[in-house]
């Protein structure tokens, strides 16, 4: 059975997110998971996939920017929010919601990342802190390294709670 | 009347992109400009603006990130390609086009930003050279400062030319 996504433990208020929300019909919903290894000496990692529909074009062939931009983010904060769950010996689905938001966003782009392809992003966090996680994320388009990406996720401050 | 935006002079093959690009319908088609000052002392400005659709959402309430971002990331390089052209003297109009695409993309969220209302990015140039420009670049609800940005802007390479 495929573990469920760490955005699907979200609370259903806080899962309308453009980039990851399930309750979000128009988004990209992408689905973040701890990714798998049996080398105990390779540091805690999280994987998310996610093939880019053809509208987000830089150049024609070409993934846009910002939607890598948009991935990795989503991914570093769903990544935040799964190692604080973990950090602090609580499951995901459990109160009160450690929900993450992005501080910091910084990309580079390596190199052009052809559409029509499945993208693998892989997350590594160099920073774990109650209220402060940061992720190092890279992106793959099959074995080409296309972006790099470190998100600095903040727990969620108490005034962006949905009234 | 109103000036041309610095997107809407990129060739017709080159317009396609998600964020900026007239022939993207499904797209945000930012359009940035020269911001007018009669203060010979301040330095060369653009500016750009744009309402969210409510879709764009992060919790909430609250712009998504990721939409932020991608503004952030057209307006940086449409700015790039407006102060290449001014540099060596030519008009946007003029071929061999003048397009960049993004090297690096740093951004900071400072407050959260408010849904159902324009957004004003303000573009700053902090680097100009012939193959690359970085432009700094703040958005602004009404008068708070919600994120700032660097664009790392590069001239397009040729293997992003489409066919």
């Amino acid at each position: 059975m495929k573990p469920k996504a760490f955005q699907d433990y979200y609370p259903e208020e806080l899962s309308h997110c453009y980039g990851c929300g399930k309750n979000n019909k128009h988004g990209h919903q992408l689905k973040s998971y701890w990714k798998e290894s049996t080398d105990k000496a390779k540091p805690l990692q999280t994987i998310a996939t996610y093939t880019p529909e053809k509208m987000y074009t830089a150049i024609p062939g070409f993934v846009y920017g910002g939607l890598i931009a948009s991935l990795i983010d989503c991914h570093g904060t769903g990544s935040a929010a799964a190692i604080a769950y973990q950090s602090s010996g609580r499951e995901m689905d459990t109160l009160p919601s450690l929900r993450f938001v992005t501080g910091g966003l910084n990309v580079r782009y390596l190199a052009p990342t052809p559409q029509n392809t499945e993208l693998t992003l892989i997350g590594t966090f160099t920073e774990i802190k109650e209220r402060k996680v940061v992720v190092s994320i890279e992106v793959f388009s099959h074995d080409t390294l296309c972006a790099t990406g470190e998100v600095i996720a903040v727990l969620m401050p108490k005034n962006m709670m949905p009234k």
